[in-house]
């Protein structure tokens, strides 16, 4: 019987897994990818780290029935054609037409955070649901949307881009050149830099312990700490976030009326309580009666697998 | 060749259309419905209005293949059971089985935005599209979704709630209890207040010599006169409401990523420039760039008779 194989480009690295026909997870390999080297040395990445899962799963390439892969970006429905990464430097890579014929299978590219809610709809925390949709804030604010059991991915690709939804008109700056979005507050970014703000003052003291001044070590692991040593700063800075994650929630209950949205990425894994407790009561308090009442916020429930998994999934049904 | 009826059960009226299977209407029957006579008055009011329809074109009710009607509130998708209707009094009222049952062929029931949007997507401004979105703001600020050609509805039938999107987390009180949401600033109900608030202060002369105080005076059309006369006080409330508008519909292109969004109702017909300006120029300005650049922002053309076109599509389809 002729196996799957589910890839994940990050922007870093790629992780790629051989799996079953019932969906375990058979290998698993991970490599880094230097986006500074350029799109072709990330695109020989990929194919490296695709033939290293075959040989782990003691598997030729020519066993697999169908590759899914997930970019971090714009990704055009149809065609699998990558618009743009802002992290990898990908624009208008047809990576789903190169890679069906440099290994001459049929090949399915989907936006990572669509791939990792198709994962838990099928195998995870939406398991048995037809509409749900996902919000994972992280260094952005990732969304994703299933309707009637499907992904939707809107008329060009770019549906879902919950982090710009505008909670504070004239809120903080977004790096996306507006103020006030979603992500502006609620991604990991937006807490780390405030955080920070407060470390050049003398405060948060766990952090300047830790963090020294460099954003990029501001990490979920470390927020966590500090916001469960008691720091009362840390505190605030997340449980505002969590109220306006709440804000933004509320909006998509009223647009979408969802039976679940699931909250995803490292920073709900590091503090799943504040960030559940208090969005929900936000979502519920503002959505409209019938839309917030029955609506279910659930955290995602697996891991880095769901993004393997969703691709896995959409390439099986490629050749179903 | 069987027709086709469609209707549309106002918050005061019931207007019903017999129509031929190009969806030409054939005869247009008005009637007024009190809601304070209570449902089955109303119910009354709606078999009559249907009857009649048929005399004026001169057919029997047997000579129709389906009726299509439509409802100012929340919808069950699958059964068109009237959870709702705020200013109608009708609550869980199975209106698509007992007129089914009362008339002896199939019937659909729609939420009236919803039937609008599937109206102007089959016979209006967004003829040949498969990924749009109404927006009208009115008493309140209505909206609907088509993706993929389909109407969505959401899980209780609920999505496309799009008024009580919150743009501004402190703003003013909505109807709803909630501050800020999109109705509270872009409707004709929160233009009205506010030109009214002027109004108390001695400004805005046309609209004191017409409405007198009277709030529900202040529709549409003398706002439209107020404005175009060159009062500067309506020109900031309404450019204002615009600009609100434009932030909602970032907020939904952002999640929808749609082709075109419609722009319906009596204000944007009584004031389509500032209305369709403003707010395309707000969102074009705040919505992520692919969301942003493409999108179509279009005033709905059929007026009144989309909802009953729509209705009469969604019948049609039953009979398929």
């Amino acid at each position: 019987m002729k196996k799957i194989l589910g890839f994940d480009l990050g922007g870093t690295k790629v992780l790629a897994a051989v799996l079953d026909n019932d969906f375990n997870i058979l290998s698993r390999v991970k490599m880094k990818a230097n986006a500074d080297l350029g799109v072709k040395s990330v695109y020989k990445v990929i194919c490296a780290v695709i033939k290293d899962a075959c040989d782990e799963a003691g598997i030729d390439v020519s066993d697999l029935s169908a590759i899914g892969g997930c970019a971090p970006g714009l990704v055009e429905p149809k065609t699998g054609l990558v618009y743009d990464t802002p992290n990898l430097g990908f624009k208008n890579f047809p990576l789903q037409e190169k890679l069906s014929q440099d290994f001459n299978i049929p090949v399915h590219i989907e936006n990572d955070v669509n791939a990792g809610l198709y994962g838990e709809l099928h195998f995870g925390a939406a398991r048995g649901m037809e509409n749900v949709l996902a919000l994972s804030p992280g260094t952005g604010v990732g969304g994703a949307i299933v309707i009637d059991g499907k992904l939707i991915r809107g008329s060009r690709g770019g549906a879902g881009e919950f982090g710009h939804i505008i909670v504070q008109p004239d809120g903080p700056l977004c790096g996306c050149g507006q103020r006030g979005c979603l992500e502006a507050i609620s991604s990991r970014t937006a807490l780390s830099q405030q955080i920070l703000s407060f470390a050049v003052r003398g405060r948060v003291p766990l952090v300047i312990d830790e963090a020294k001044g460099n954003l990029k070590k501001v990490k979920s692991g470390l927020i966590a700490r500090a916001y469960n040593s008691g720091d009362e700063d840390v505190q605030a800075i997340v449980d505002y976030a969590a109220r306006y994650l709440g804000v933004g929630m509320s909006n998509l209950v009223n647009s979408f009326n969802p039976e679940a949205i699931i909250l995803g990425g490292g920073l709900i894994e590091a503090l799943p309580e504040p960030f559940l407790k208090i969005s929900t009561k936000v979502m519920r308090e503002k959505a409209m009666g019938v839309n917030g009442e029955k609506v279910k916020v659930l955290a995602a429930e697996l891991g880095d697998d769901a993004v393997i998994k969703g691709s896995a999934q959409l390439a099986a049904e490629l050749v179903r």
